[in-house]
């Protein structure tokens, strides 16, 4: 009987790009469509990829101080409605409950979209004095934006998150706390996702609606596309006027606290993919990968069968013998399939070493490691492997971070008129540097021709006198354009 | 300026058990009220408490090969309908989207109140074949069921929970599900929240809505009323013929897995909160407070605060010189407050053990060890009580746990005939150990006479030939009722 796992074959990622995303999500079995429009399911490889970047961004959320919260699922309508720009900004997206328990509601109820508006409504009773700030929380939800074009993963109608929403007593320690919040993200991006981020501000037309500023780290995918992988908002005093919060300062005066927020979605799964995948499916860093190891035995007779099981025992035991090599998430493929199968599925699914074990490797005593990201194979004795192991996965680790920071250098360009920005973003895409006068015009002009947006004005841009690419009026430093998801 | 904490009068226990019961979650600031109707907001407290009993029960659930997914917060009205029981069951209290995106939908969407009819829809494509099960599924989301009374935890419209999904081949395999599920849901009660339970099966009138049958684990708070706090329902082959969804057999043949499904929910803290507390508020289980050990430093001058510090950080240190020492959750609180204030604060929050260390202690070596359920005081040297804590703090979770089955114990009563079931009940309380014959006709009368009902049929009910209290008709063993949450 055919098995659903054998038909791996998946479009080229150079033949088409979305094409490919979707095969290796719905045959590495990430995630499906589900019978609800643009919403998707999430299945047990990909929520074990999500659980990964979830829980590390929890350990760094905590350790800074966070606590983890929760706010009610519905927004009353006249709640979202009380920051102007907030409402404007979600409203189209809104999904609502008119009606519940067997009859009409007075006020219709929004499914957040974000929870801004209910936190400040509600945490008014919280905060009575500057001893009551600051306030660090954070929520782990299901947030719901209608969408009409949806993409697993990364345009999803409902999407899992992590919101972190904060308050203090001063705009200074809030301004430090959108950095902190946009850290976090860089760290958890760059150490743990392998994904190098450009960290910078957003244009005023791209900034949160209700926000002060908005910071984002933007990446590049591997067909040269930037995603933005995590947002980080400074609210000023707007949720806290709106909602009438106010604290007693030390010098006794009332003040409205400055909020943040910040967040972080399961839009990270579909960037994990991009950034690292190729034509085989999933290439996934150690740190996220569910299996980081996969043993094949390769075996005809049952002799073999039992000097390979044997091999691999020992090799386990060496492995499981020391603090990091417990750690190793490791599995042995025993099924009934053919080792073709086998190294079919894992390449599919991103496993970053194979290590194959036939007779004539147990025989020399050694077996033979394959690297997913290059297919490079090697024989190595079994007993140097279990020792060495952990510290392989680290490399490992650091050489796709490095791989994808070579491929954005390798895609990232210059450009310093307009005539050669279309040609660039037509011919190569990737990300274009170029200056800009920090007009909202200019900006509309150029995503409304190239399809481009200014991904964000990087923080390490160095300053630099030019002349905006569109009207030729002065600028100081370069910005980040490109095509995005 | 008064401080919020301070004002920590709650109502005693004893005087009104509800308002006790809002007084601790409240003033403990485990969870608040919100601007939505039913719903509430959880607090860093109460969450960090919902986080400990979370985890644990994933351990659980993933060391018994159950994988984490994600299903979608909708479920089409017409999803829902397709199960006959089911939507009768829950359809008055479910809460519907009728509008997103700007626009009036075609089909209502329910924000599911519970996951089976939207996953049997979707899982439909995955099972093919008798090899493609078991499929072992659990996911942790939010549901909505619209509550007209409503209780912090106990009963909210929207509430957090996990709900396990399977599918089996066979019924045998899927009633050990179901048992799997209950005994996961008993060990967690009863070795993590310290809280005893009674495993048995619901009367047919107070199973699950589409199940066959409904295990459950039932609890005793200290008001003598039941709480049932956790259920695994077998669900036959019912959701399967709804959805249509069948497997190739080894046999060959086309048949229906059966299925199962089993939740548990964040009204386990409330149980936690009323399994144990007293007039002075939370009494915690070690293994589920975020606080275990609060350290309270008493001086009065610079020198004393000096010597009280060093003999603090020596305890620390000598605590976490050892695996299980470094994993006790301990706090030391230099708060500028007084030691009253402190005591009250942690004892409100049910802190397990507090260590007092004043200049008379540190001239001794020593430190008061008090523990919260009993108050008890022991003057400990303090390098004992490092190398001490984390087996005393086992100790105490195990005396928390027989000291609700004692109180359990004292309040569970055997009667034979309406008469004494009517006045036990009216005037103690507590479980009622009862004969009854069956029906459904005889569970209603006594429900609505005394409010009590029947919370399950014990699986360790000793066969015993009597008479059922209402109607005189055999029965073979007792059932127990109590009024309940």
């Amino acid at each position: 009987m055919a098995r659903e796992g054998f038909v791996t074959a998946i479009t080229r990622q150079s033949d088409d790009f979305p094409a490919w995303y979707n095969d290796v999500v719905l045959k590495a079995e990430l995630a499906s469509y589900s019978p609800v429009r643009g919403c998707m399911v999430i299945r047990p490889y990909g929520y074990a990829i999500w659980e990964s970047m979830r829980d590390e961004l929890d350990r760094h959320i905590k350790a800074t101080g966070h606590s983890n919260v929760y706010f009610p699922l519905f927004v009353p309508r006249s709640l979202l409605e009380k920051e102007a720009e907030h409402v404007e900004g979600f409203n189209p997206q809104v999904a609502w409950v008119t009606h519940a328990g067997g009859k009409e509601l007075d006020e219709w109820l929004a499914i957040r979209p974000t929870s801004e508006a209910i936190i400040a409504e509600t945490i008014k009773d919280w905060i009575q004095s500057y001893r009551d700030l600051p306030l660090l929380m954070n929520l782990w939800n299901n947030v719901v934006r209608w969408e009409l074009r949806t993409r697993l993963f990364l345009r999803t109608s409902e999407f899992l998150w992590q919101e972190a929403h904060t308050f203090h007593a001063t705009e200074q320690e809030a301004r430090e706390e959108v950095d902190l919040g946009l850290e976090i993200y860089r760290k958890v991006s760059e150490e743990w996702l392998a994904i190098p981020v450009i960290t910078g501000r957003k244009s005023e037309g791209e900034k949160f609606p209700g926000a002060v500023y908005t910071y984002s780290i933007e990446a590049m995918m591997r067909d040269r596309k930037a995603l933005q992988a995590g947002t980080s908002h400074y609210l000023g005093t707007n949720f806290a006027q709106a909602a009438g919060i106010t604290f007693l300062d030390r010098d006794n005066q009332r003040r409205h606290p400055h909020g943040t927020s910040w967040g972080f979605s399961t839009r990270m799964v579909g960037a994990t993919i991009m950034a690292h995948g190729d034509d085989s499916g999933l290439v996934l860093p150690p740190k996220v990968a569910p299996v980081q190891v996969v043993v094949v035995p390769i075996f005809r007779s049952e002799a073999d069968r039992s000097a390979v099981a044997d091999a691999i025992e020992r090799f386990e035991l060496a492995l499981r013998s020391t603090p990091e090599g417990r750690e190793v998430r490791l599995e042995v493929d025993w099924r009934e399939e053919s080792p073709g199968f086998k190294y079919n599925h894992w390449e599919l699914r991103g496993v970053p070493f194979r290590i194959e074990v036939g007779p004539r490797d147990v025989a020399a005593g050694q077996g033979t490691l394959v690297r997913r990201v290059d297919r490079s194979k090697e024989a190595v004795p079994l007993d140097r492997l279990a020792a060495e192991l952990p510290l392989r996965l680290t490399g490992y680790q650091q050489e796709l971070f490095q791989r994808a920071l070579d491929f954005r250098e390798a895609n990232s360009h210059q450009v310093d008129d307009y005539e050669s920005f279309k040609r660039v973003n037509e011919e190569q895409g990737g990300f274009l540097w170029a200056h800009w006068c920090g007009s909202a015009e200019c900006e509309a002009q150029v995503n409304q021709e190239t399809g481009a947006t200014i991904r964000n004005i990087p923080f390490d841009s160095a300053a630099e006198a030019g002349r905006c690419i569109v009207d030729g009026r002065p600028s100081d430093r370069r910005v980040v354009f490109a095509r995005a998801y």
